[in-house]
């Protein structure tokens, strides 16, 4: 049996935890990406290259049975023609709606998947009529690229639309009402091309600068979870998706509002590699090589918390019971995803105070 | 933080799973092996060359900040001038015991651990002699290079005797009373330098033709694997053993025999990826990097079975419920270890259906 040969658009640390899922499942990677020494380049082959080269894209196509990403903002017409080499997936479909908050959130409302009221914003006056119409506080978001809280701006009074505009002011973006939420959730699941859908259990996320500090699951909530797999039902079916898919929600007045999806892995996901049966990584290449999805069951009560800029001293956090550490082999820079580490414990109060022991060990810059 | 370089001399399917372990921990690892596509060398780069020579590894030893080993067959006397290089884990004079079976019994009694009574055989006299005193059957085995059953001959009657001779006959051999057991189990542990075991749940074996077929664990028997602790807590303490070390006996007449041992991961602790906290081989690499040793805990009842010879359909058994797949990228080859799989159920009747249903799915040759 020869392997099946998977070509990653992106060899950041979701590229490497994918690499790391598919070997065990005879599995080989290749990546693209510009950084010989990139978290995925560490563990498996690469092409060096820029993602967006349509060139060295269809290289990747050419040496692979299947193309994935790590990173989801390659456009659309540069990987339309790969669909003629070897198969995409998710779709080129997928990742267009995915890099336009606009076209995201017209698809989940076309879903009936409750969505924050927003504009489209073009111009200084867009966003003056929007701020009038929808409402005070907003937030003025780029439409495109934005990432951990990149390119966005909260606009609390009126007196702040000046610095918004000065800050991120320009062509496409959208403002939409700030939501004054009680929690924010994620739900990951993945799809098979013959239709199969698993889900993990919902995670509840804590984020701090706009970036996502630690995460616990499952967060029971048996009518949330229900809610929310209908919604990540309902997209994958509209795009006929082929593999993880992740969606964010605030959790407004005890409902569900989608906030994001993000066609691949996802980083409320990570608590999946040790805190259930088959991690989002494995299932995410089983759905794309045609294989069986795998048990997403969890194990107990996980909580996996990031290492933001600085690496934490190894040693001390192994000696917490039970940890499970993640280094994505990156060079700290602040605010940097470098890794992540895990426990599960078997209840919630065990997992809390975990949290708590982990924190103390965790620094952030 | 740089991550540490592991050297590993081997690049078979142990040395893969280690890399594999290593990566999360920021650990890199370094082989040595003659094989540009061992299993290993598709994970992690590679020094080419042989095994035992000095020249290569004093490479290897010069780039790593530890040597271990994936095949622990190196003469110690070649081992020994690297230890001004690097360190060595576990150390030559361990490996140096596991290597000779004669030196390895003669540990074993020394530490009041029982073996089968034996006698060294170095010309058919001897083997005349051993045969008259110790009785039928018994096992005719070369002291060195035995593995998974190579190297031995079965001696049931007399007139065996001129074909056992015959077949490995020579000076370096051992005769061992043959051994009525009803169970074969085996223990795996790990120890670091400061002198810290853990034990792993102790797992049943059941051998085909001298190679694994499968393992169930925990085997739970409180009194026997009190017993093995103590026998594997001896052989640590005697040798100041670093990294995981692992025994097999024999159950005869509801009592351990020691079997052998293997200073190194080991077949029968494979299971313990999926069906523990930690793995065997991310605590052999926190043993011998200096780092706090990780929980041994099982997360219920484990079967583990050997993809021998032939590659079973890795859709068909992926088909069953948390059945985790392990491809160590080998070409088929009759009685090759090509992979194994492992299934976690909540109870013993549980795993034993698993098992039932695995063993339908696989072919050995």
């Amino acid at each position: 049996m020869r392997p099946s040969t998977i070509g990653i658009v992106g060899a950041g640390q979701l590229g490497r935890m994918l690499a790391l899922a598919g070997y065990p499942l005879g599995l080989r990677c290749l990546f693209l990406d510009r950084s010989p020494d990139a978290p995925g380049a560490q563990v498996a082959p690469i092409l060096l290259g820029e993602l967006q080269d349509a060139g060295r894209l269809a290289e990747l196509a050419s040496k692979s049975d299947v193309i994935t990403f790590d990173w989801e903002n390659v456009p659309s017409t540069v990987l339309a023609p790969l669909e003629k080499l070897t198969a995409i997936r998710p779709s080129p479909r997928a990742l267009e709606v995915s890099q336009d908050r606009l076209h995201e959130k017209a698809l989940f409302a076309s879903l009936r998947i409750p969505v924050a009221a927003h504009a489209t914003v073009d111009s200084k006056d867009d966003l003056l009529r929007a701020a009038r119409e929808i409402g005070l506080p907003g937030v003025l978001k780029t439409r495109r690229l934005g990432y951990d809280g990149k390119g966005q701006f909260v606009i609390r009074h009126a007196e702040h639309i000046d610095a918004a505009w000065a800050s991120i002011g320009g062509t496409g973006l959208i403002y939409e009402k700030f939501q004054v939420f009680s929690r924010e959730v994620s739900l990951v699941g993945a799809r098979s091309a013959a239709g199969k859908i698993v889900y993990y259990p919902l995670s509840a996320n804590t984020h701090s600068g706009g970036v996502l500090r630690y995460s616990i699951a499952p967060y029971v909530n048996v009518a949330l979870e229900r809610a929310a797999r209908r919604y990540l039902r309902k997209v994958m079916e509209a795009l006929a998706y082929v593999g993880v898919l992740a969606i964010e929600f605030f959790i407004v007045k005890g409902k569900l509002v989608a906030n994001e999806m993000a066609p691949r892995v996802h980083n409320s996901g990570h608590w999946t590699i040790d805190g259930c049966v088959t991690s989002q990584f494995e299932n995410h290449l089983r759905a794309i090589c045609d294989l069986p999805l795998g048990d997403t069951r969890a194990l107990g009560h996980t909580v996996m918390v990031n290492f933001l800029g600085l690496m934490p001293d190894r040693e001390r956090l192994l000696g917490i019971d039970g940890l499970a550490f993640h280094d994505y082999g990156k060079e700290p820079r602040p605010g940097r995803k470098l890794g992540h580490c895990t426990v599960v414990r078997s209840s919630p109060a065990a997992r809390n105070l975990a949290l708590a022991q982990t924190l103390k060990l965790i620094e952030w810059s």
